[in-house]
């Protein structure tokens, strides 16, 4: 299948703010092939990745992404690696195309299970796709109060596993943090499987982040994710090692396959969460979680944004029936629903699966889509290199 | 001072090819503070870079770049701290945001330096910047006998170091990469210093890599640069094991001090060589340059387009008497030299130092960049977001 066009389409809320929230805008990638046409999704800063996408090469290891792939023949899982390795060479120094490439890549597989008529999870082998739990992902209260409802609130909408982050952990007092802690247990309780994330507030402090374990123990959560900086693998490790249950959790931010064997085995990870829409596509994400099980740890996907990233996160560890909870965007922004016609929705034991449909099986609903679409163009030299494409 | 305005300026030569030069075109960036005028640069792909400086806001951790800093006060090398931590956090999930805020720090620093009337180097703390040995950075040729023509003339032009890389080396058989390396000392005779880069042909290949060793130290070459990955740091450090004479480099790619940190501590490099237009500026460049001086290995700078990148990426290291080596770029394209009217030639010790002038030292010339600037506009929901800046 020749790949004859990729066109980027940048939807937003119509106002952004600047809450942690990654669902208020989102980068989608329409690939097409003879009578196909397959979706991916790119995360973060749509123009700039759109930018990379058809910027004017510089040099050699300098090229614009697109053009790496337009043309090619993607046929098997064989051609998308190859592309792959393409853009790690042909790019080398473009920094944002590992963000800009994972959009495309997701949609080649999407392209590619819609040929063979088969789910992606089966073209990377796996013969089952596995339920999985979803946690509620939510940030901390401002208060231990607030916590507390929250997390109450998460359990009775069903959730049986709850992430609290950012906000005011790691910014007060120990006790402070201890009473945000418990309040979250007592809120999912006493089964529920309580996460953590420091949002990376302990920069490379070890003996801070180490001071919050006692109070992590105490309510037996289950991971401590991000307490440092994603590259601070040295503190990490030192961290890990000063723990006695509860494990670390990291690995969002990794935009190559090395980054994340380095947060594992420099950084002592019990969990590896990677973000699909950043590591360069489907196919890294599964060479890390087949790592993951190598080293007897567990893949975790990271996704904040619409179930077209959220199908397309969970395929890589689709077949692991034993990594089983799964990041689940709670309350994401209207446009980030409603730009998908398929939604991944718990069943009644509160787990999710990914369709059975051929590619991703998600189909996109161009209406909302046009309904959030920024408008964009960008100009080199007189020539217009982007323009918000058509979606018809 | 406060930051009035941040402008970039995508200069390029009039034909891009897809040769390994970094020169052939070059991202500006002008701050001016009250009177002041000041200039930094980022390394590659302008387009992109100048879209992450202006990108809409995608959530509260993807902010565009120059926001952060329009506005700010920077009175002090604190001040450039500051904002660098605010640019971390803030622009935590836009992967670009590093190439684009590095040129905006040089420009600070330059900014800071003709405030106070003293070159950057004294502004990091520097008492004297001491004269480096440029090499003189050159491709394998085709065939051995190309490899001796080029490094006899390196040798010829006054230069008593020389890198040979890329090209065929790695490519062929261990007989032909030794007949290069015999060749390129033959060229520059037998007190030159003869640098090797692999250009990461290896991949991670630690048996291919190490295959190329003993030739390497039958001709005593002082680095074996980039055999694999940037990001392979396993590798380095298996490779770095089993050399004996031949200490390894790499680095060029680091984007944040971390980076660097893991390529001197689990690379086990000997060099490591940090480009200012990536790794957010002088400021983490000089902080590598300490971690250098601290693990006893040297640091170099990477640079391959102008001299204001050039001057730049030397403040980090121009008061280490003993770390002499320094990237030199030979052959820059006409447009890499002409945007500059002062240059950093070599004296009759065939050793370059940077300007006693205050910043940076570098004066623009601004009908140069005129001649080479390339007109770009960005439009997002119909608001032009950039257009290039007027130079007046």
């Amino acid at each position: 299948m020749k790949i004859e066009s990729i066109d980027f389409f940048y939807i937003s809320m119509p106002v952004v703010t600047d809450a942690g929230d990654g669902s208020q805008d989102a980068l989608l990638v329409r690939v097409r092939s003879g009578n196909i046409e397959a979706w991916g999704e790119c995360e973060a800063s749509p123009l700039t990745s759109i930018a990379s996408s058809i910027a004017p090469m510089s040099h050699g290891a300098c090229r614009p992404v697109s053009a790496q792939v337009l043309g090619e023949d993607v046929s098997s899982p064989k051609d998308i690696a190859r592309l792959a390795a393409t853009i790690q060479w042909n790019c080398m120094d473009l920094l944002q195309a590992a963000h800009t490439w994972s959009g495309i890549e997701i949609a080649l597989w999407d392209l590619l299970g819609k040929k063979e008529s088969v789910p992606v999870y089966k073209l990377l082998g796996y013969d089952k796709a596995y339920p999985k739990v979803p946690y509620a992902s939510q940030l901390f209260g401002d208060t231990a109060q607030e916590t507390l409802t929250l997390c109450k609130a998460a359990r009775d909408a069903g959730y049986r596993a709850v992430k609290c982050g950012w906000g005011p952990f790691g910014r007060g007092t120990l006790k402070d943090d201890a009473d945000h802690l418990q309040a979250a247990r007592e809120g999912i309780g006493k089964d529920g499987t309580l996460l953590i994330d420091a949002g990376q507030i302990f920069g490379e402090d070890v003996d801070a982040a180490a001071a919050r374990l006692p109070a992590l123990e105490g309510v037996n959560a289950t991971w401590f994710e991000e307490p440092f900086n994603g590259s601070a693998y040295e503190a990490y490790g030192a961290l890990a090692k000063r723990s006695r249950t509860v494990r670390l959790a990291g690995g969002e931010a990794a935009h190559n396959t090395f980054m994340a064997r380095h947060t594992i085995d420099y950084g002592g990870v019990g969990f590896i969460q990677i973000d699909c829409g950043r590591i360069g596509g489907i196919g890294p994400a599964k060479q890390v979680a087949d790592y993951a099980v190598g080293k007897g740890i567990t893949y975790v996907n990271h996704t904040f944004t619409t179930h077209l990233a959220l199908c397309a996160s969970i395929q890589p560890f689709a077949g692991l029936k034993d990594h089983k909870i799964c990041e689940y965007p709670v309350r994401p922004q209207p446009m980030a629903w409603e730009m998908c016609k398929t939604h991944i929705a718990p069943n009644a034991q509160g787990e999710i699966v990914v369709p059975e449909a051929p590619g991703l099986g998600i189909e996109i609903d161009l209406a909302a889509v046009k309904k959030y679409l920024i408008d964009a163009e960008i100009k080199v030299g007189g020539k217009v290199l982007y323009k918000t494409p058509s979606l018809a």
